[in-house]
């Protein structure tokens, strides 16, 4: 109960949840004597999370500008949001959608990458694979609503969810593209993806670190569908309303049977994998590669 | 021999089979100088089973009303027919279809993993993994001829055959739908189930336990191919002729390659997975789901 | 280097090659003064190479007629050009095509495997191991050129490549028809086939021995796209293009991430795979098939 609390200090604007406990309990206010509260919405720095307690589904929506990067600081709390999403049994689902127009999430921040220490790699590296986990292994219904490009990092968080809609625009890119910027999507990266595309699919969209438009993606199995962008938001609800309908727990053993053997291979390997990353990220050249893609960026927003 | 004359005994109608040891020797009648039998068929009480000895293909007709419902009784039956099948040298191929009209198989019998003791789901639990291991890792050509709806244990055996063709009729439905009934199916459903259509298309029907139509069902891989169903039985035929073609040993042992590391996990874990089961399905939660189900068939057919 | 000068004195052609180092190091004709060698050919007995020293990209062109069978020879002057290109860090790309009409390659020679001592067999399955280790494992964007039909053994050459384009003509076939022969693909050849198609077409077709025309090779996956066989070449060098516009680094970490535990499979078992294929290939039952196989080519052929 406390960690609820501390979370809710931590997301909850004052205001908007004067008692912080009714927000992630299941059924405080009922039991209260009060109205069911039908939609609360919550906000912290990097994301809006609305919580709908009639159906139990929570929409959580990426507001980091400009391009909702997943810096150390967003991961940390989107990290703390899932876990207590998690632990809210008043909650069985969760969209995941952008704020941003044009941008789901442009990845793992390429700053927190990039002339910092060894141990900021490390720290940077265990939120990643955090994330990952948590995301992956949800017994939530997780629904990834793309309404813009989702490139490496941003992909990956699309590819573990249960379900992946993207709007039906050719504009909007999804893939992960590591490889383009000199560095290596990890073996785990590429289990999700295996998981989804398949192992053909993986091996030349990872060597080429390609993104691919919506249809393509659609094409190769990236994501399940597409809808025009005004239809997204409503069809993520009508999706997860279709996997709500099964009971939690034959679903969610199922789940945990289809993805287990995946996760457990970071758990056995995890803190090797830290010291891969740190390592890797590390060196001269991959920092040199670095820093000349975000030269790059540079220039082009100049 | 003896084991071949039980067999006999047991599934063979007298009259029709005055010399047992002929019906599944190889050529013992051509040997003994009398013209070869052609085709002869064996009726038991759950099935039929009948054996083209010029050709060397069995065909087994499920005859098990209403549904042809996988009991206890229905799954020692056919384990028997299979195995006096597969240690017959005569017998190269087997076709599975329906005697009943709309309806493959319903798939395991509720009524056997409802109320019963714990003896008796674990019985029954060995009786589901010696089909699967028996038919999975059969020597012969399989091939289900899907003449009807097949959800659940009914899909997983037309899963383990070497091809799949159903009746082009969308009314028919496949898949492993045991997520709807809130309970799961095992490790090696989902291990054939990847191995046909890969692992999105299983995680994702496995966790919605949904039910295919026949064209979704091609479409998914789930089978192979549709065919009107006044064709089912000569394309079946003609299949297994193209199948037969190939040298035995050859086949039979590229076969092998391909699924024996899926039957090994069983065959490893195999008390593990009855206990498993056992525990799973003596919970109340989990009978009073399977009680409720049981209900809802009774007042739909009232 | 002096592996190198030995392999350069192997497949160099007096006259074209004056100075030995140049062709296989890097930019030693730059470092020495000269103006950089753009295009330089050599020919050995079973097949042409070339090394563009400009774009880093070689092509091998089989030219061992009547139609490019891997023999002991041939595999090893392929082995030894493979680890050559591999070791010239000049050299980033290689593309395998046939001089030969409507053959990309007839695949493993049958006389290699035929009325032959068990010392011939287990030398010759080591090469066959040998150029798969090397090719499935290259560091270089490896590309097959498939201007002609490619059964067995030149499948895998195929399979082992990062891209795969064939001639667009019904006629041309490709696909692991081992099993039609009385033989069996071995562990690593199905291991490499699944990975680019995935499991199920991978059963189907090897239990077949399936040859599929190109048009079918396509649908399944087996190879990536058709153009008319007068752009093949044009096609093969876009697409080397391509995936060396990729940081080699990344590439190759990311390619040996894909494909080293199917690699480390056959590296922990190759003794062992080595004593099958000569216990399967000495049986006289297996001799017997190759030999009727062999008098049909000949039949055929005369």
């Amino acid at each position: 109960m406390a960690a609820a609390l501390s979370f809710a200090r931590c997301i909850v604007r004052p205001g908007l949840l004067p008692l912080c406990s009714r927000v992630w309990g299941s059924g405080a206010r009922e039991r209260a004597g009060l109205p069911p509260a039908q939609r609360r919405a919550f906000s912290n720095n990097k994301m809006l999370v609305e919580l709908d307690e009639g159906s139990g589904v929570a929409t959580v929506k990426f507001k980091s500008p400009p391009v909702n990067s997943l810096s150390l600081d967003f991961l940390t709390e989107l990290s703390i949001g899932l876990e207590k999403l998690e632990n809210n049994r008043g909650c069985r689902a969760v969209i995941f959608t952008s704020a941003i127009p044009k941008i789901f999430s442009a990845g793992l921040d390429i700053t927190e990458m990039c002339g910092k220490s060894t141990e900021h790699y490390a720290e940077f590296w265990r939120a990643v694979q955090n994330i990952w986990l948590r995301l992956y292994g949800s017994n939530m219904v997780t629904v990834a609503a793309i309404n813009g490009s989702s490139p490496a990092g941003s992909c990956l968080l699309a590819l573990s969810c249960d379900y992946r809609i993207m709007a039906d625009n050719p504009k909007f890119v999804i893939g992960l593209n590591e490889s383009q910027l000199g560095i290596v999507a990890p073996f785990w990266f590429k289990d999700t993806f295996v998981n989804v595309v398949g192992h053909r699919i993986a091996e030349r969209s990872l060597q080429l670190g390609s993104l691919h438009s919506a249809p393509e993606a659609l094409q190769l199995g990236i994501v399940d569908e597409l809808v025009p962008e005004e239809k997204l938001q409503d069809k993520a609800a009508a999706v997860v309303a279709q996997w709500l309908a099964l009971p939690d727990h034959a679903r969610q053993i199922t789940k945990s049977m289809m993805r287990k053997s995946v996760l457990d291979r970071l758990l056995t390997h995890q803190e090797e994998d830290v010291q891969n990353f740190v390592g890797f990220i590390s060196k001269e050249s991959i920092q040199k590669s670095l820093r000349m893609y975000m030269e790059m960026l540079k220039k082009r927003k100049g």
